[in-house]
């Protein structure tokens, strides 16, 4: 720890919120830059919360009744035209296949690119595409829907401003792809994953999320509707976590998915896709990290417990060591969540202090000592990451044993109630530009200012809205959009038509709507 | 079921054992090529048997000490120069970027590349070069040593000739890469990763395989020593099913992975990289499939047991349906591998036969038909993958539930055991040119055609070698290379010291080497 600072990562929050999470991904050794440009290497502490969150998410995904596939990383250019909307939202930036094959250079005998293609790929952005080229051969009748196939993979869009987990030219995600005989049943499928998300990120990343409707311009190319979970990071910016697109007929009608229905009519099928990706590792992060680092919820931690042994000599090492192996049999035989109780000794030779800074930094959920006095009374020296790193309690063994899935839950709900209530208390109505203006503006900041503010400030905007504020100058100056028109959400108490005139427009306004700077 | 031929495939591994090989694929609906050159759309029930193998080794490697990581899916051009010997091997058919971006042709209209990189990079088909970047950062001290990560990813090699799962372009893989303060240990590592590899092939996918060191031709480029596990298809071709390189110091040296050592000296590290990729289930395939279809391993198959409701009403059909539901619930909460009973209902609307044809096509263990007579009388009527298709059994359900685990290992058992005598019967010590040439010619074959040969022959001979005989002018007319200089086997009575003179130069040989017709 920097002792100057009194906390473990510097800068804090307060002082750089964007630098502080560079600094916690780095302490907490999570993933780092690559040579490649905007490519992340995502280092095995970071891969192992990955891991678990694919560990679940999957789960949930065939117990809803799907099942995985792998389709080509690759896409013909000419598929991309197919669909108009989706070319202009995706086409841009991506990365191009044009040769496949290397030659040596006969004058400088460097390698350069050799076999010039006939039609170029480009590596996949989403795949919407490929699979729907796929889905076309494979639906003949009503009988061959619905399909529900999900597909873990990489993608890759070429992004300039880059930043780890968060906006990255290649990310890990997982994306779901549905074909159906009905709207109705299409419709129910998108809502359906999107409850999936909301329950994946409220039961175990412990990051509450509203549930939403995307306005036009933020609506996935090609889609007729975009669902989204809309989730507030501790710098009261949105960050979107995960969508679920209804499709319609758009994507069916460009790959021709036509099925014979039962009526004996030939019609296009009804497409879903829905996505979640490493950008939730961000997300968890930001939600639940401090200024001592990384806070990671107990259903998704790589370890649940590390034992550090303190000790002072060789022999008395030995029995300590012993004490540990037992602790960790007995712990990690405890059920724990859909598996067992995670449990690591760490036998570094490091001083015991620069151990425990190491775990609160990585945010391990619980920190046990064990010396030549716990060990001669039965007993542990407990932290826990929800707490204060000094406050630590000594607890007998048995006691402790007991206690181990109950502090787990108490930590998973702790910081979900946590971020609930940061959530909460940073929505708010407004119904005037000026306080608008006001809500996004950081305190000191000059309004003429070009600056970036790197404080935190600002929160969710709830503010009555019609599509002709689309682009508005004042959004666009603040750096604002709308995130979502919610659905109904009781506990927050938003999400509820209620008739009103536009903030920007003074157009007719159904219902209030998110608005946030967002990552 | 094709009536004529007698057999679920057209045409039958005697008749054209490639052509087979694609009918099965197909009929177990397990792949497909794509619209991408060389590219496979891996289907659900494909991928589904990957996910078990996948699994699997995960734990295989886990309990070995190792974690997961993810590093960037492209590579510099330059980082390929940097190992002489892997250019050579790898430089030659490679996807290159060249772009960022696509643009609308004005004249046109259509999209074309834009955005020209200064470097181009290639997709990997391997991440020696790119990991060893990453670990020239890691590794600073004999303390950071050793490192022991796999990575699960996609790969790609330009294939002008390509088979689904046995050569495509983009494949699925798994690919460890260590880094080791001695020479000893990382020749341990990868000695241990080969025994993995032989636990998983024999334990979870039947396949017996022979251990071996590659002769240098075949050695992976940039490598000191390749160990391979060879298995032998039922055309007695060899398929080499996973690879575990030896790197010395040649990759850290091109990367720089240096680390100060207990004695204050800097040196290179010492690396290991090791792969199984899918094309484990094209092995799985020509190992196990017959006539009928394909054979899965009851380790590694997505369904074990599919239950088939016989019904000719709809009054019997509630009935039966209900019965399956229970027998259903009860077989999979009985514990088998790693996991449960995998059971499935057959609910389509189709008959009995064909529902029974499919679920023999792709190789499902263990079938249970369920009809009024048998429902009365609380009994089953249980076909298994192993016998004969007519050869099906009544069974009182009770003692069936107490069979299962045992009927599964047995089939596990059977194939395997199959698989054995299949290759013990097709190793053949050769010691005459005459003999050689005789054994890898086709029955009725014209020695001067150029022909291909579809049909089933040959085998491993074991022959006296010399390096000498590298690029022998036989060994190109029949197609035939070395497989390995196997390690010592009892079972086979191989890989022993035996002094001799190489079959093809004379020159002294200390082993015999298997030579083969090869995937």
């Amino acid at each position: 720890m920097n002792k100057k600072a009194q906390t473990a990562i510097t800068p804090t929050r307060e002082e750089n919120y964007p630098e502080w999470y560079q600094q916690v991904v780095k302490a907490a050794d999570l993933a780092e830059n690559s040579p490649v440009r905007g490519c992340m290497v995502i280092k095995p502490y970071g891969y192992a919360i990955w891991e678990n969150m694919q560990r679940i998410l999957d789960d949930m995904f065939k117990a809803t009744g799907h099942v995985n596939a792998y389709f080509p990383l690759l896409i013909p250019l000419s598929f991309l035209q197919k669909e108009a909307t989706h070319v202009e939202g995706f086409a841009k930036e991506c990365a191009v296949v044009t040769h496949h094959r290397l030659e040596a250079d006969p004058q400088t005998g460097l390698l350069k690119p050799a076999g010039e293609l006939d039609e170029p790929y480009i590596i996949r952005p989403t795949s919407e595409t490929i699979i729907g080229h796929a889905y076309s051969r494979w639906v003949q009748s009503y009988r061959d829907l619905p399909i529900l196939i999900n597909q873990w993979a990489n993608v890759m869009r070429w992004e300039m401003r880059t930043r780890l987990f968060l906006r990255t030219s290649e990310f890990l995600w997982q994306e779901g792809h549905t074909a159906h005989a009905t709207k109705e049943e299409a419709i129910e499928e998108t809502l359906q994953m999107l409850q999936v998300y909301e329950d994946f990120s409220h039961h175990s990343v412990a990051l509450p999320v509203i549930k939403g409707l995307k306005t036009p311009d933020e609506t996935f190319p090609g889609a007729v509707d975009t669902y989204t979970i809309e989730a507030m990071m501790q710098d009261r910016k949105a960050l979107q976590a995960g969508t679920s697109h209804f499709l319609g007929q758009n994507f069916a009608k460009a790959s021709e998915i036509i099925f014979l229905d039962k009526d004996g009519e030939r019609r296009h099928a009804w497409t879903t896709s829905w996505g979640m990706t490493t950008r939730m590792i961000g997300a968890l992060i930001m939600q639940h990290g401090d200024d001592d680092g990384l806070i990671v919820p107990p259903k998704l931690a790589p370890k649940h417990i590390v034992i550090i042994p303190v000790s002072k000599n060789d022999e008395e090492r030995a029995k300590i060591l012993a004490t540990c192996e037992r602790l960790k049999k007995e712990w990690q035989a405890i059920p724990y969540a859909q598996g067992f109780v995670r449990v690591d000794i760490d036998k570094r030779d490091l001083g015991g202090g620069e151990k425990g800074w190491d775990h609160i930094k990585k945010g391990v959920p619980i920190r046990v000592e064990v010396g030549p006095r716990e060990m001669a009374q039965a007993q542990v020296f407990v932290g826990r990451r929800d707490h204060g790193h000094r406050d630590k309690k000594v607890i007998a063994e048995a006691t402790f044993k007991e206690q181990i899935t109950g502090i787990l839950d108490e930590i998973q709900n702790t910081i979900f109630e946590r971020a609930v209530q940061h959530l909460k208390s940073n929505i708010k109505r407004i119904d005037s530009l000026e306080e608008f203006e006001a809500f996004f503006t950081a305190p000191g900041k000059n309004k003429n200012s070009q600056d970036d503010d790197q404080g935190i400030f600002g929160g969710f905007a709830y503010c009555h809205w019609n599509l002709a504020a689309m682009g508005h100058s004042l959004l666009k100056k603040l750096k604002v959009s709308p995130r979502c028109i919610p659905l109904p959400n009781d506990r927050l108490g938003i999400g509820f038509k209620e008739p009103g005139s536009c903030l920007f427009t003074g157009k007719p306004s159904e219902q209030r709507v998110i608005f946030a700077r967002s990552y």
